[in-house]
């Protein structure tokens, strides 16, 4: 087998075998094929696309290159959940602790943040104390003890994807579907879960910047996961505006703990019940939807998913009084001013992407790989799409370390809000929901 | 400027600009632009194609990539031929003397044999003493003195093609007509010439297969020349069949020298007389194309255009007397025997590329780049499409190192023939003509 004529076969549009995939991905890994040849076969499969078989065998082959964590030993089902990235997006911190509480274990890797798209590592690491860094044996004792741990990724973990992840920033291939499938699966696959929910986000603050995209990248990714032997369901939610209130790393923990409290805003609560509520019932903990909905919010109406994440956060080194008294153990940002209207009227955009960059700019996101993150600053909205406001009403407020920077950001975010005379109907958050097979 | 922008504009089908262009492959050559990078740009290029203008650019911009050669001091024409590779093509041996001789100077940089394509130099080479290694002072001295000159390519003409080619030939992009066509004429345009006649061979023993193909790259490399400024025509013609009777290094100049003599074989013969004439119209050396073909058909029967050989031949270290002896001064094969048909019949296939590849396998071509070529091996045919044959007469000869070689070329050259039991019109040899803008 020659690499070249691999290339050539998916140039010309042909299916690839398994066997030639795996050779492809694996001589990739151990660097017997360079990366011109990977450059150029991305290129060919960002233009001529993979089918799902294709796709499948790329995902398996690239969870095969390195490291596959084997979890059956902790519980007969494993469940996970990825988001593709949003603005505000603090899912996993509030599903999390409500799943295991409700008696699923979660067992899950992540990724930090990376230009207008926050990272769960980055949220959680605002708590003091709590770390990311987990061993194999740790990760698995914590799943069994406190049934619920969130571990940075091992070096090991899909190096296939690693590298060709690299490459594709490069080669002008990142946007090519199947090769973001496979890298995101290949991850969760290679991680042990056996149940994955993922929330594909779509609109201008996602990398899906359309519904047809971001239907594709779902379906492609449940088609995989029906191939692979794995359960694995999708929902195609809203990323046009911020999700919730908050964006920012210790905003963000300040408002899953609320939402665990029951206080949280609607749209973020609406989301983690139901996402909640689907991998209940997926991992066969209840007998029905219905039944997994009354049990979530039971499980927050009693504490115990709040008290969930107070021993989870204890279980990797973080202060658990977090969920007592948030605004005294986390940090907070020495400037903050309010964001005010300069119209009065119905606002009919808050432009995600636009606050996930302002973030970024204050200092809680990064716009280069090893830029490091201010836990305090960030944006807490006060007026979402469909609310009136009146001019010199806040719209949001501004967290900053100064106050040239909250002028700064004031600036980016004015031209985020438009303005309507008439009622505005807000966007509906959950937009297709793709069953496991 | 960014190299990944200019990857993503041709991805997505978009037209480059002469500066983006300009930036890829001199960054590229300086070594800026990584393999892996120019690699994803191949295959979206081979995919996506590139307008006439963007490709006239691409051919400037590796024209620039190295030293470019000013001949306007030499004279103010010079005629340069190409030919995009075939089975049997001794044309440059034959027409080179044949403009020169008709007072149209010829200066030419040429390339080596590789895979089943013969190369000029390889069989110039089987003249003893003859060398291809010439500085650029004599290069112009020897065009002042002789008005013919063929050289080996000098390391620094356009060294972005020849990164690009090594490239693309383990890329899969080998094929894509736009990089196909700037390589061909960003070596032409470097070298200086400003007159230049292609003659794109179509067929089995042809890079292009279809008239298709054949026609869009002549109809390519014309509009270049006419974007750069410079005198482009082109012709497709047939490679079916090998061109005259004789593959292989020594017995092509053998072939070359009794054509100059006027006693070549018919086809051949057509060819170099229409090139020929073509191009001294071209560069107007007579007022009509008619009185070009007569001064070719003059130079051949007076002679000239065989002295011009031997002067050429002398010019870089030759022995002249090849014109005059060319079966004592040439080297010869140990074993020559006929390949003997095993029907009667009209020949309807004598496929090239066999004959081709069997000229490699007996030592006269190279299958890897550092072979070294036997100069006295090949085959002579004795039938082409159209001839009949009875059973038992020879359809060609084999020149070969031992009995055992040449028991492995008949084996591979029988099934290259086919018969047919009714009259067959031979394939008509020059089959478009795209002429000059």
């Amino acid at each position: 087998m020659r690499a070249v004529d691999i290339i050539a076969k998916k140039r010309d549009g042909e299916e690839l075998s398994a066997e030639e995939i795996e050779f492809f991905i694996q001589g990739y890994t151990s660097e017997d094929i360079p990366d011109y040849q990977a450059a150029a076969w991305c290129m060919a499969v960002q233009l001529k696309g993979m089918t799902p078989a294709e796709t499948t065998e790329l995902t398996l082959s690239m969870a095969r290159s390195g490291q596959q964590i084997d979890l059956s030993d902790v519980a007969p089902l494993i469940a996970d959940k990825h988001s593709t990235g949003g603005v505000g997006d603090k899912v996993t911190l509030a599903l999390g602790p409500l799943v295991a509480a409700s008696g699923q274990p979660v067992g899950k890797m992540s990724g930090r943040g990376l230009g207008f798209s926050g990272g769960t590592l980055d949220k959680l690491e605002s708590i003091p104390g709590w770390t990311a860094e987990i061993s194999i044996p740790q990760f698995k004792e914590q799943i069994r003890r406190v049934g619920l741990v969130i571990a940075g990724q091992t070096a090991d973990l899909a190096p296939a994807d690693k590298k060709l992840y690299s490459l594709r920033d490069v080669t002008a291939t990142v946007p090519s579907l199947p090769l973001i499938a496979s890298s995101i699966m290949s991850k969760k696959i290679a991680a042990g879960a056996n149940v994955i929910l993922l929330d594909v986000k779509v609109g201008d603050g996602a990398f899906m910047q359309t519904m047809d995209d971001a239907t594709a990248l779902a379906e492609m990714m449940v088609a995989i996961g029906r191939l692979a032997g794995r359960t694995v369901a999708a929902r195609v939610t809203d990323m046009n505006q911020p999700l919730g209130l908050a964006i920012g790393n210790a905003l963000e923990v300040k408002e899953a703990i609320a939402t665990l409290k029951g206080r949280g805003p609607a749209d973020f609560t609406e989301l983690i019940l139901a996402e909640a509520a689907h991998l209940l019932h997926l991992c066969h903990i209840t007998d029905s939807l219905e039944a997994a909905q009354a049990l979530v919010r039971q499980k927050i109406a009693d504490g115990s998913a709040l008290r969930k994440f107070a021993d989870f956060v204890a279980a990797q080194g973080g202060d658990p009084h977090v969920v007592d008294d948030p605004d005294g153990v986390l940090p907070s940002a020495p400037v903050v001013i309010p964001l005010r209207s300069p119209h009065s009227g119905t606002l009919s955009a808050v432009r995600a992407r636009a606050f996930g960059m302002t973030s970024v700019a204050l200092g809680g996101g990064r716009a280069q790989k090893d830029d490091k993150v201010d836990p305090s600053v960030g944006i807490v909205l006060q007026a979402k799409i469909g609310d009136y406001v009146k001019q010199g009403q806040p719209l949001c407020t501004i967290h900053a370390r100064t106050q040239a920077d909250a002028n700064m950001a004031a600036a980016y975010l004015l031209p985020a809000y438009d303005w309507s005379p008439t009622p505005v109907t807000p966007p509906i958050l959950i937009k297709k929901t793709f069953d496991a097979h």
